[in-house]
């Protein structure tokens, strides 16, 4: 959790060192899937320097705050008024800002609808309209910030504008693949790079131009005829005495992986944290890679298990139920079969695969036969996007309950018997 | 080309002994995109033991005969009466099947369609509307074979039951995930597992039912109410006197890779020789392998290349040019923007990536960024199936020209610097 950060009379992060004394008051906010967990060890790191604190936490978080950061529970994945009542008072505790004043924020995946705040003459549910648009039609999660950006009060940099001259330090667990931190939680600490001219392209692509509601058409209005002003961007002097370091990064979980594979002996192949692309074709690579990768003992090739991270998407065409986990793991069972001694597990960190109760799924060279002896048909449940039902019968799926953190997907196979050729 | 198979007086394949002094004739006959290929290595094989011999070879393939084995010019990917001439002159060479004679069949991939031969009560012309039919609903080259083996005859182990009581012997160079025999040319010489009525459920599964010609109709209805036999199945004793060698297969093509780059000491890691999938999302899949799985130095992962091989596919839904192997480049240069010192190649071992004159593209982590200098996005280009002119643009084709063989594709992934951590 805090990779990357130590305390030592002043805080030091990522070999950068923050005077702590400087500042009279320190102030935590925040918010995201593992905005307690994150607050919890801040409190332990800072050591009883934090002034004051609020984080919206998920409404399904059942924690209790035991320190100086309270908690506000807040909605996800749609936002609601909760999360907006959240921020208007994470800004209140900041107060007016000033150069005594050192802002941490938590950022974690969820964000983006844990921490809602719309810009003037927009309303939440406006904003939740044109994303339910904008999803619906298929746009990717960096065109929907491009939109979200421009009707937000504090996404895509807005933050830093409302905290100038505070200095500020986000503290990141990424979510997303690459790490790229004007995305994470819509980087409202983080100069934006799109325009009011590209949000209004992301809506033209999608056909829903004429679609949207009239207040954030009249905020695009505005943004396209300069009366209202751009996003933040690089340079602008409120990012000047702002720092981002990231604690935890699906790379990191990869890396715990492989450590902990060692310590099991099993020894695993690392291929990567970059993993995209649709969900059933991602599943079945690996499963490839899976059956015919593992076990060649050789000089140089002797890997019993596997590694990768990253986060797939799956493009709904079905009515079933399931999660990008759950379909990669349908994929792979098509690739693993028969192939007995192989297992592939596919887990989402965050311990919620889409709109399930499962974190993911774990196939094996059994699986599409015991799926079979039930009479279910892995492709006809593919096509539906129904994984969650197939894996519910055979017994694959993995359920842990939210695990208060979120850095993508990871997936890891094994091999369970080793095959010397 | 000729492994698992020596001569030491008798024929040695896969360990099995094949007598060749009990046969008064020894017929070669076949077709496929290796057919020239494999009947040369034969007559220098077998060293003048040969008595006659045709096979069907593409269209486009210039060389002569210079052996007992004469060439045929067919036509692929779709069958021509040429094509059924020439099965036509290979069945009277062979002429009546008789126990002293030892039939070799060469099969390579394209067989299906260089070696046509509709069955009675249906023309060349019914089969080729119905396989339009059905590759235009999208269906699976399995499905496609289970219909067409129903309408053929020689598919679907037909040709065994021509053959009987010759001995015969099918040499295999695989163009199918996993060699399976079934489908390499439709299994001429192999027992079929499907049925009528596994091929009329394929018509309806993609609502062609009532679009196929009458005589296609006809001969289904026929074999649905038992007034036609059924493909030869396994059992059957057509199938006792034959025997199958697969002579080369993607598995082969990959190892030789690995052997290839380890004498270039780029130490090589091996993943698969099953790839399959959607071919974007395959390609992208290696290209975030590439990225971050390549140049770890350490005592377990020190790669510095990556080989895979298989054969993904590609839902048309633009009106471009490409192939499977550039379109899953294109899939990888995404992944691998900015990794400048990461090559990766998707190469189609015949040297024919889908109707184009390329065998496939080589990226890298300047594709990209070459290509915005042209104003091209590989989105757009991805989403109109147009990765032909993308990379003809950027000046990452591959072009061979037909190179005689055919196992599938393979794609290398190369770092050109180490990287020591």
């Amino acid at each position: 959790m805090i990779n990357n950060m130590k305390l030592d009379g002043d805080l030091i992060m990522s070999g950068e060192r923050i005077r702590l004394s400087k500042f009279e008051r320190i102030v935590v906010v925040g918010g995201g899937k593992a905005a307690a967990a994150m607050a919890e060890a801040m409190e332990s790191l800072l050591d009883g320097r934090i002034s004051a604190g609020l984080v919206n936490v998920p409404d399904k978080f059942r924690g209790r705050s035991t320190g100086k950061i309270g908690y506000h529970r807040a909605t996800h994945p749609l936002p609601s008024q909760e999360g907006v009542a959240g921020v208007t008072k994470m800004l209140d505790i900041i107060g007016k800002p000033s150069e005594d004043t050192l802002v941490i924020c938590l950022i974690s995946g969820g964000g983006s609808a844990l921490m809602p705040l719309p810009r003037e003459g927009v309303t939440l549910s406006d904003k939740v309209g044109v994303t339910k648009l904008l999803l619906n039609a298929g746009a990717t999660i960096r065109e929907l910030n491009t939109v979200r950006k421009h009707l937000s009060g504090i996404k895509g940099g807005w933050l830093a504008r409302k905290l100038y001259p505070c200095a500020s330090v986000a503290i990141v667990i990424s979510d997303v693949v690459g790490d790229a931190l004007d995305s994470i939680a819509s980087g409202p600490l983080y100069p934006d790079r799109s325009t009011f001219r590209d949000a209004l392209a992301v809506l033209r692509k999608y056909g829903v131009q004429n679609k949207i509601p009239t207040n954030v058409a009249r905020v695009l209005r505005k943004g396209l005829a300069h009366e209202l002003p751009e996003t933040p961007k690089e340079g602008d002097r409120c990012f000047r005495r702002v720092r981002h370091v990231v604690v935890g990064s699906n790379a990191d979980a990869c890396g715990a992986a492989v450590r902990k594979l060692e310590t099991l002996r099993r020894r695993p192949l690392y291929l990567t944290c970059h993993l995209s692309g649709e969900a059933q074709h991602a599943g079945a690579v690996l499963g490839s890679i899976a059956r015919d990768g593992l076990g060649r003992v050789s000089s140089r090739q002797s890997f019993l298990s596997l590694v990768a991270g990253g986060e797939t998407t799956v493009r709904v065409v079905g009515s079933g139920r399931g999660g990008r986990n759950q379909e990669a793991a349908l994929g792979a069972s098509i690739s693993l079969e028969d192939a007995d001694d192989i297992a592939l597990g596919f887990i989402g960190t965050d311990g919620l695969d889409g709109p399930t109760d499962a974190a993911g799924a774990i196939v094996d060279g059994s699986t599409l036969k015991r799926a079979r002896s039930k009479g279910l048909d892995a492709d006809e449940y593919l096509a539906r996007n129904d994984a969650y039902n197939f894996f519910r019968e055979t017994g694959d799926l993995v359920i842990t309950g939210p695990t208060g953190t979120n850095v993508s997907d990871i997936s890891v196979a094994a091999r369970s018997r080793v095959i010397i050729r």
